[in-house]
């Protein structure tokens, strides 16, 4: 950054490097391979309805890529589903990437319309009737029924242009369109 | 549990409460109510693409439930992209919960039929192409393209019982049924 540039004009806004954000964009314009990503998540069985994931690398901008360190979360089904409760539930951590993914979205899109952002919250609520995964109704699917999300917004513009943030995340969001749109899953079995 | 049952006939297996599991497989039968849960996550905005979120209780079996802990975790956007990477992606936290889910249903199911089993890992893959949620394409989707999933399962069953059992297992996650085929999600905004 220049010293003649001031912080106010062109620099960080809500903790967004926004002027290396915008120089993101215009690299992966030349270069829209850059974009290709492959996310992972290794993940191994540990006891009863308890398993641990593991993410470390992904693909893309042109190469693997390492998080700064590892990370591994638990998950397990609850005591009252006769799990282990080492973790929260699988469908919990859907809602958490939804929450994530459109939060994300509202600190770079507000950093890149300069508006400075001083609170945002949200709660996610997923319905499920166990009846569908639990075999015990046909007529009932083995999913959320439906997911409700509310954002709490804070900033310095008006409630109008704050709402807009947050609509253009939801646009933009990775987890609002696979869980809306849903997504082609294959899976595979090595058996022994 | 009676003395007179053997740990083979009925007792746990895979660390799995196989008894419990029936007796509450029964006791929602009988009162389908108990099957209504509702899931939540509250997120708060740390800074920048980092958010944190929390899961501490839930909806189920005929009241408020509470996990043994609260669970708090990140999320972010990694460095590649401008993020602070004090977490995993929104998106990766998907797969953990593919994995995970199917994983539990693994022990679940291989438990019910008899089966011990010894080893399941994972491996999750999701594709994504970031010239969608960049703005830089309107043919390419916001999520991911694809997601591959691996399973290897060992176990004292043949390979061909194994198979099934992951089979049974994919047939009634929840995770698998949200990710691709969708679930409406409703968002609220409150802004200020």
């Amino acid at each position: 950054m220049h010293a003649t540039e001031t912080r106010k004009d062109r620099g960080p806004r809500n903790g967004v490097d926004t002027p290396t954000l915008f120089a993101t964009l215009e690299a992966i314009k030349g270069q829209p391979d850059l974009a290709k990503f492959q996310f992972r998540v290794s993940n191994r069985w540990v006891k009863g309805t308890n398993s641990r994931s593991r993410m470390e690398s992904f693909t893309g901008a042109g190469g693997q890529q390492e998080h700064k360190r590892a990370y591994e979360y638990d998950a397990d089904h609850p005591t009252v589903l006769v799990g282990g409760d080492e973790g929260p539930t699988p469908v919990e951590f859907l809602l958490h990437g939804l929450a994530a993914c459109i939060t994300a979205g509202i600190a770079n899109v507000a950093a890149a319309r300069g508006v400075t952002l001083s609170e945002v919250t949200s709660r996610i609520e997923g319905d499920i009737d166990l009846l569908g995964l639990l075999g015990l109704s046909k007529e009932v699917r083995n999913g959320y029924e439906r997911i409700r999300a509310t954002f709490d917004i804070k900033g310095d513009a008006p409630a109008e242009k704050l709402r807009e943030i947050v609509a253009q995340s939801q646009a933009r969001s990775a987890v609002f369109d696979v869980l809306t749109n849903g997504v082609p899953v294959e899976i595979a079995v090595n058996a022994a």
